[in-house]
């Protein structure tokens, strides 16, 4: 038996999270929902997605652009087990699920007072086992935690300074700049602090953000008082056996962001996206019990296995979250 | 029995030229070869590429960092019936080939002079039957006969103007610049209207060019004084009856050349790559006989097919250049 | 005697005009108004123009920042013998200056029907003298004028085709995008074209238009069938006598906007301000009777003399345009 | 009497040395110099500055393109009592000037080992004063001293964390990229941390760095553990006595590099320069302990200042470092 997942909002994330639902053996996507008649409703039409209309108003639109219809949104709802909201941040449908009766998931633009429950596959999958309403943090802060949870657990941490230099759009997004200028986030600390104790409150960290005009990857640039003065190869050996941590090397021409994506283009990943946070070995330094990296985290696809495990945490398919980590990896080709 | 190709240069066009071969039934990868051991060195091993190595500079590096080396270039020219020179402009390998016996194919950074002989798929492809050396034009030159030879021979030209907004860097390219400017090419005319006339001396056709900071495709405005004054629809028509032309539309949300490179990705092409010509429907339009249009090219990968057609006209596979443009479309998922 | 020259809107046009009326010895800035308490209503203060608040809501806002307000809009429209109209298009402020009884002038921004009279220095000064309403045209617009207007009087032009390679947002602008595109204008042939003709009726032109990821000069591509065929030294002399249009060189090492930009700034311009359109002397050629130039267009100041001169002629302060224009150069300090 | 300057180097931070040092009142710009005939040699004329040829390569070029030349560099060497040299990195004229017996002072590309003396003005005055041999620290170590030192003197700084999100290249230079990525520096921690301590040892600082694709300002996020914990007024009060350091507020609408460069534009500052550290008064922030900001540096201006102090402080023409920093601060308009 298999868990229908519906998705609401076919757009950046939600495309990405159809396609990985459809390459896990143990669920299928029953309906993906948008509200306008872009070339990626045709898409779904393509992909064979059931599709359902999230508003009324476009319904002649859709017609006329010759996008098969099958329902509403509340069909959809209607037939799914499990609904991941990928709509625009605050777009207000929790009230609308609870009537329908269906759980749901939702992406972190929103906040975590939404569902009181942040999710993280390798930090709290057990709080998320058989939970209605669940949360999946942001690509920048679950790329934190994937690096910064083994150290927590493995050696403590006395207290984590990360600068986040943001990219500002997403390749597509044409109206977004800046086009030449750095736009620091004058919140001090940044949001994103608060973000990773939201899934593990005992983590002492600061962060600060900035906007830079690029369109493909964040960079962190992460500084970590370790509780214990181990070597670097100690650092490197414990996020080796960390699922989703990958390393590149400048020695190997790997230098960016941009060589980054050109790797994973090469590699044949769909999209060229890249689910793993990549850390750059030759960027890794313990000095004096200091660590200093860098992480790229590619904004667009690196929540997407967090998505799948956190379906399977909540509709209680898998109990021990690294089986569930295995599959979804399997599923999805990420090594 | 399947032709061998050897591929000298495996960076921006190699790469994309070898799969485009190991896609093909009547061909296959012999090897490629490159000189310096990054990790595209290492990818060619992965996909099974035999790898040769094009100078003895780098042998221990690639011995450093695991690469195997099947032997040097000398090797790959025995081994191979062709070869498909992707190697920097003016690296000079053909006394190498012609003293190896082997027939060479040049990318469009070369001169006419160096082969006589400049090719395109559509317009040409008889002229190359059975020759041993020959240049497939470059990016720009091909995206410009793809759209103007049919109206060429179908309707006529008085004359073409054709403005290149050039894309500055290819996406991995972090070294090129500019960041902030626009730089005009300010040889006037710029070479790419003799580069379309040493396929079809017969279009008249002048050409500027401009840089511009952006590193995903180029864009074209285009001007053509008809000899006939037919409609939009006839020019559409014709376009739609070509191939390798494809159609985009604002209406649809496709509006730039950033929202046809997620419609790749979306498509699920490899590397996100668009082997075809992007024209935009609602950007084209006839006024008193002058045709105006835009176009996109996608400066890695358009000249990928022509490549292949070239083998096999070269290798004498095929007799009709519409037949070879079938199966390679077919063999590479182009529409 | 002097004129009253009122600024209604002191941003990126407002507070450039605003300084070029104070350096005319005909003319003073009798005040500047604004809606918002931004910095640069504290310039206008430091500057000496005295501030009146466009809106009452924001009045406690100027009051808490410190900023000296003289008055309301009304009260400027009152001292003012002429508003230079400054504010976002569309704004809609005429019905105010005609009930207060003003001469008001507004940006290409607007439509050629708000005022029915579109206006260039060198074009149509005449038509401008003692009108009570006139539209100072685009920059674009301007820059197209500025050199195509000595050609059509003094060779005459069969026709012109314009690409014109936009720059996005102005350098402050850090909202606007795109990042990493070129976006074509697809509404063609682009309504540059028509804002010609708009001064120029007789001149037979048709542009289309592309954005790319720059902040600092438009750059336009502009191609010229001539009535009679002429050299290319005949067009350098011709401009050369033609005020506002500057001539640079790549063999000078100005090759691109970005060296222009440079170039403004070394010569000690006002905020970096060319006012002149700027032509490639060694981009410029006649082939066949046709002219190919390229001319780059500094956007946020181009049209500041202009504005100046129209002050003039609307003042009735100067019959002849060539004296305005070499009084308003003369202030600005405009070779 | 007035000191006489010479300046070897005539490009981004020649130019404007050579017209901070024509703003004192106690010393005079003898000449300076260059290699090629770019239009910056013809500025040096404009602007009446002896211009000295420093290769005989170039003779016949200057000559043809009327740029005067008064002689050749060990000319200058002559005339000068001391020489600012602004060429680029490791240009290796050091042996030069010993052998002319002037005094010299370098930029901040050089290495410290090259005169063994690194100068900021607020830091080390003293130890510069009456140097042969002086080199003035980079933009962004002096933007770091500037800051940093006050906090060491008044306060105590247990540990500096500095991330420095670098641009890419100066906004003449469309040469260099990248145009869309972020490229981190490898080497952790960057060499800026130690450059600090070649001026002040006691500073305990580690930085990393990351380069971004714009053009016109650095950006640095700041974290520094205090030895005592005083409140963020405390620091804004240091600052505020601290000259060449000055405060700009998101709530004015800066909040970005690009305003900061529209407010310098606005000012009237000569090429829209900035010589002030620019401090985010609303992105400073103490918590327990911690003190987090952020500042921007003008790459190309900031350590123009400092170069007029290290001529004073080298010719002995002033003992008291902040009646220096007054002098060149009065001459160059610095508030």
């Amino acid at each position: 038996m298999t868990v229908k997942v519906g998705i609401n909002g076919y757009g950046t994330v939600g495309k990405r999270v159809a396609d990985a639902v459809a390459q896990q053996s143990d669920m299928e996507v029953v309906g993906v929902s948008k509200r306008s008649p872009t070339y990626e409703a045709r898409l779904a039409n393509e992909l064979g997605y059931p599709f359902y209309a999230a508003s009324k108003d476009h319904l002649d639109a859709f017609d006329e652009k010759g996008i098969e219809v099958q329902g509403m949104l509340y069909d959809l709802l209607a037939a799914a087990d499990i609904i991941v909201d990928c709509t625009p941040k605050k777009a207000g449908y929790k009230p609308i699920y609870e009537k329908a009766g269906v759980k749901a998931m939702w992406q972190g633009g929103e906040k975590h007072s939404l569902t009181g429950l942040s999710f993280n596959s390798l930090a709290n999958y057990d709080e998320a086992y058989g939970a209605d309403y669940v949360r999946v943090v942001s690509c920048n802060t679950t790329g934190l935690l994937r690096t910064l949870y083994p150290i927590h657990t493995d050696i403590g941490i006395d207290r984590v300074n990360a600068v986040m230099i943001r990219r500002s759009a997403d390749p597509w997004d044409t109206k977004r700049g800046p086009i030449n200028s750095i736009n620091p986030v004058l919140n001090i600390p940044s949001h994103h602090g608060p973000d990773v104790q939201s899934v593990v409150p005992e983590i002492n960290i600061q962060t600060t953000a900035v906007k830079v005009p690029t369109t493909i990857m964040h960079l962190h640039s992460v500084i970590v008082d370790l509780k214990e003065d181990v070597d670097t190869e100690h650092i490197l050996d414990l996020w080796e056996r960390t699922p989703r941590v990958k390393f590149f090397e400048a020695s190997q021409g790997v230098d960016s962001t941009a060589k980054i994506m050109e790797w994973a283009k090469d590699r044949g990943n769909v999209r060229g996206d890249i689910n793993e946070i990549a850390v750059w070995k030759d960027g890794t330094q313990v000095e004096d019990g200091t660590l200093y990296y860098y992480q790229a985290i590619h904004q667009e696809s690196d929540i997407v296995p967090e998505n799948i495990d956190a379906i399977r945490a909540m509709m209680e398919m898998e109990e021990d979250n690294m089986k569930s980590i295995e599959k979804t990896n399997a599923g999805m080709g990420i090594e």
